[in-house]
């Protein structure tokens, strides 16, 4: 449906509830929105952007979008897509049996054409979730990541999973210098960054305190700065962390959280693992601290299920609950909807250092755009529009996705590749990584 | 597609992964299930199932399920249908705010038509979920709620709001004595108890503790025993009821879990409402002592997801990361995934006193069977296929549902009732019931 003509081509959507998320968090019950190239060019009431905008252009489609929802896309400030592939192979095992003998095993059996199908078959998930962006916590290969979000039309901000040092590493992982780790980050960038229409960026990476030198992080803090690029950096995930060094988000205390405030750091919160895996995070406090906390997914063996829109209605649940141990009761008014709203967009743009250009509905923003059709059982009836889209809303409540001022997803259909294809390559290439990882999974019941 | 002759109608289901829930435990990788009237006539082999029965019946269907998976019908043990018009009517508000402003007046200015049309809206969620069966946690119309089962298809334990002394109470409910309370149940127990084809069963109510005279506790345990029916009832939800009596199930110390084990008293888990409301209820403590712990969704205004798919999830989530508590970190070896998809099915039979029928796919059980798509992007890749449907499975992977023999959702679509026009009607019927009862939810951004 997208016209490629040399002159600017405009869509008008209207006839839709927009939630802007903008500074004024203003949300317009019958709103329209005008998209100029890759650009929100006007937000406003339907009436008045339909009176506005309708005769002006040549290439003009107008859309009407019968009363469903228009959200900034969701941004995943925290996921691992080359494990996609990895999804069920670390169900229910301790924190050392799932690093040790089933995730490394898998990652390091990994070529750079399982990291590509990996992300396409993540980026598909993350589409349908309603997702426009997302910051990668670090994977094998970034030019594998690189060619899936080209192709999918995803934003991303792409990083390599880097190492130096630390115990029980494989082989080929432990080999990495704290120059081989800069030098290879540096050509990534150079090759990678600001590419696909300036949808893809290249940050840094630190796998975790555990795994780097200290000369790896005064270079990789030298490297980033000097490249105006971000870095992407588990901290403080377990207990074990505070013991090898203080600064942690996790397991922090509240002299910590000041710390992380002042030095403006953002904390992506992935609700799912970490109370799997990790522990509770003290959420409502960091947002206090003034903190910009946003959402994450994680990677598929640690969630599984690799969807911000769960991911919202988790970090409601999980951060009201925990009140109980500070205050002998659930508090409900913790963290409310409109909270996590932010969490899941604004507050993700801040987080990857990108909220200039998206995270709200504003003009002169980017087109990143998720279309939510709110008219079935499972979000009838709509009392409280916000609380709904965070409490309700289940991921297949997300029909259509914009990115970039163009459609990935419409009608629940991804645009860009051939999802039946993906999933077919990628049952095939995720048992042979098994395979050649050795990793065999155990079974949970009598199988004839 | 059902055939209604007068000689036996059989089907056979075949080239399905079949995860039976029996005993044994038992899943057939290709299985075979042969449906007679409203019983399973024999389960097995696809092969040895197709060469035994598909030449025997005159009335015979053969269904080849490509390798979707099978699997007993989930039983949500615990959810208010009466609620599902109040979804969203009370997020983000104190527990005090919940009860008395919103969740009361809502409730007693239902009719019995709003609890019909309640029950509806909410029996198309549970069946879209994969549930066949749940436990009515108390409303203000059993009939409302017979007519809605009765024609969904679906099989159900029915019981009253029961209160008959407390404070704060609306005026028509704080009228009426234990004796009414007991007469009211006796009677619906004569109209409704063993009606649509024996889908449909009354248990005695007990709303809680804060709420009934020692006369209507005692009565209402003489007369289940006489009926030999069930008593539903809330119990240790908050701490003030530790304060009030001793008994209680979120609130419970090793001890109560003794006598509750003891005393055979099946326990329902609502994750999501126990986060948001309530507290963490000592879940793996129970199963170690041998309670018989299900799941349940609570009523839509605490969750307000009415998936037990979700819950499964939640379950799992919220009682590993529960451990940091006890032991210093999250434990992601507690409630592997075969416990949980047990506290779904058979616990979930146990928990309604149904074991006997239903709850896993035997032969001689009633025909309560849920159908699974698991080749979607939500699933794959899938290595260990328990812990797939517990922790990557989605509610919209479920496509079609049998109960007592006959299909109730077919490729997601409702057979029974015009989905559609349920959801008019009750857009329209809960606007109304908020106008009665003078309930207006505040905006929570700037609508324009």
């Amino acid at each position: 449906m997208e016209t490629k003509s040399s002159s600017n081509s405009v869509t008008i959507i209207h006839n839709a509830m927009i939630v802007t998320m903008d500074p004024e968090s203003r949300v317009f019950k019958n709103g329209g929105i005008v998209i100029e190239q890759d650009k929100i060019k006007a937000i406003g009431q339907s009436s008045d952007i339909l009176s506005q905008f309708s005769s002006l252009a040549h290439n003009l489609q107008i859309i009407d979008l019968h009363g469903h929802i228009l959200l900034p896309g969701f941004i995943n400030t925290h996921v691992h897509t080359s494990q996609q592939l990895g999804r069920g192979i670390a169900d229910d095992v301790d924190l050392m049996t799932w690093l040790h003998h089933r995730i490394w095993p898998y990652e390091s059996n990994m070529t750079e054409d399982d990291s590509y199908l990996s992300t396409l078959l993540c980026g598909i998930e993350l589409i349908h979730s309603g997702v426009t962006c997302f910051a990668e916590a670090g994977g094998q290969y970034v030019s594998g990541m690189a060619r899936a979000v080209e192709k999918l039309g995803l934003r991303a901000c792409l990083t390599e999973s880097i190492m130096d040092t630390g115990e029980g590493l494989p082989t080929s992982w432990a080999m990495r210098t704290a120059d081989d780790c800069i030098q290879s980050q540096m050509e990534l960038y150079e090759k990678h960054n600001n590419t696909a229409d300036g949808r893809i960026r290249v940050w840094f990476g630190i796998r975790q305190i555990m795994n780097a030198s200290d000369r790896l992080l005064l270079e990789t803090r030298n490297m980033a700065q000097e490249l105006k690029t971000g870095i992407h950096m588990h901290v403080a995930e377990i207990p074990y962390e505070n013991q090898f060094v203080k600064a942690h988000t996790v397991w922090v205390d509240d002299t910590e959280i000041g710390f992380l405030s002042r030095a403006g750091v953002k904390v992506s919160h992935c609700p799912a693992s970490a109370m799997r895996m990790l522990g509770f995070a003290p959420i409502r406090e960091m947002l206090e601290s003034g903190i910009c906390v946003s959402l994450g997914t994680d990677g598929a063996p640690s969630n599984n299920r690799m969807s911000i829109v769960d991911e919202m209605y988790l970090a409601s649940l999980i951060n009201k609950g925990r009140e109980v141990y500070a205050k002998g009761t659930t508090d409900p008014t913790a963290l409310p909807a409109e909270t996590i709203l932010k969490m899941g967009t604004i507050n993700g743009a801040k987080t990857v250092l990108w909220d200039n250009e998206i995270g709200s509905l504003e003009t002169g923003k980017k087109a990143d755009i998720t279309v939510v059709h709110p008219n079935s059982w499972s979000m009838v009836p709509i009392h409280d529009c916000i609380s709904s889209l965070v409490y309700s809303m289940r991921t297949e409540n997300v029909v259509s996705v914009m990115c970039n001022g163009k459609w990935i997803m419409k009608d629940k259909k991804i645009l860009n590749v051939n999802e039946g294809e993906v999933l077919l390559a990628a049952k095939e290439a995720s048992s042979k990584i098994l395979k050649r990882a050795g990793i065999s999974i155990p079974s949970r019941m009598n199988v004839l």
